[in-house]
């Protein structure tokens, strides 16, 4: 597995936190770090960025490479229990658990993974918001770019949580983040952000930011789901709005 | 040909001036909108970006899709005489001429192109100081990130100035920088900038910016060469020093 890292100049004198990016179906580590302009804002507020790949590669199963959003680039941030992916394709516990761990080796002294946090675009939004929501004391604060907001809801998590859990929709509940906000909302007040633009064109059938936000509503959550009038859903629209997120994640994390 | 436009909120006010960026070898005319994280700084100064592709694409000419630093992906901004080439490979005419008269008519009311600039990196750089010093009138400041800046003691250029030009090493003088800065200075006494990575794996066989130097000292022409300790030749290198580029044309055009 790979990943990318950008150190701001403040880790030089002493650790800083660390601040997690999920990217989305067709990316890989380098996406976020070459299209998204951010390493000027985390340079300004000391935050570290990280940014994994989106899937495993090279797994050697049968078809892998033939969907976009399926298989390679497109692990969905799940862990598989259906074969032949439950074998390798682990990506929840290895943005969980195997990638912070290795931060902290790597980047003894300069990463302060005590302090983190995560973010995230499309199918990475999905990402960010589960893994947040089911992870609340290990990330300080999430937002998201475009996120798939109710994957359960739309065509590319039902294809994605086919293959790699199975028929029982009972078990794509832990993964789809207006279940899990709607069950089990931050305890601590804090507030999820979300940019969405209006001219996205997954916006109606894959993304339904309005589902998340009316779980959020019913569950009390604070949410600023902020509609971007004309903005599609590239990294044009992510790279206009990095600043804002950045500043949310420095907030939360004390940088 | 294709090129990328950005356009900053100020031209919804009236016409903005222009700034041209000639992107490296196997670059398109998407590279500099994705990667150089230039956007911010045109719309805080309110200048109009435009990206023109590399060279011609699909020319039908035998091989041109073979190397990566001669034929499509590498016009090196220059009009080729020598044939198959001289057919179709006139990117420094499509540059100077055609182009500014298409953002003319296409930019009507936004584009002010009696005020334009350009810049660009390594091929690039080479394209932007070869056209601004052959048309000091059209273009009122130039810059460069590591630029191939003495073309014709470099293999890329050597390699491309044949092929395109021909044997007659005479010929190549238009499209060499310290040649043409030492004939032909800035007369108006107008500076250029030019940053270059320490570590950029490029430096000693291809860009040559003391040579440059060299030339710019004898003509008494003013330079800003500034050796960035550590950076490379990639866009990383390009986007943390973009500001002050951007801040350079601004100044000259105006804006």
């Amino acid at each position: 597995m790979r990943f990318s890292v950008y150190t701001p100049p403040q880790a030089e004198d002493g650790p800083v936190p660390v601040l997690y990016y999920l990217a989305g179906l067709t990316c890989t580590e380098e996406t976020f770090q070459i299209k998204a302009g951010a390493q000027r804002y985390a340079a300004e507020h000391g935050v570290m960025l990280i940014s994994p790949d989106t899937s495993p590669r090279d797994a050697n199963i049968p078809g892998e490479e033939d969907d976009y959003d399926f298989g390679a680039g497109a692990g969905f941030y799940l862990d598989a229990t259906r074969e032949p992916y439950s074998s390798s394709y682990k990506m929840y516990t290895y943005v969980t658990v195997e990638l912070p761990e290795l931060v902290e080796e790597t980047f003894s002294g300069k990463a302060d993974t005590d302090r983190q946090s995560i973010f995230g675009h499309s199918m990475g939004g999905h990402g960010a918001l589960v893994i947040a929501l089911r992870n609340p004391e290990s990330y300080l604060s999430v937002s998201a770019f475009a996120p798939a907001a109710a994957s359960m809801q739309s065509p590319w998590g039902e294809k994605a949580f086919t293959g790699y859990l199975g028929e029982d929709t009972q078990k794509w509940r832990a993964y789809d983040a207006s279940e899990l906000v709607r069950e089990s909302p931050f305890a601590d007040g804090r507030e999820i952000l979300i940019d969405q633009g209006t001219q996205d064109q997954f916006l109606e059938e894959q993304l339904k930011p309005h589902i998340f936000e009316e779980a959020c509503k019913e569950a009390n959550q604070k949410l600023t789901l902020r509609r971007q009038e004309g903005y599609d859903h590239s990294y044009y629209f992510i790279s206009t709005f990095m600043e804002d997120h950045i500043l949310h994640h420095a907030k939360a994390l004390g940088a």
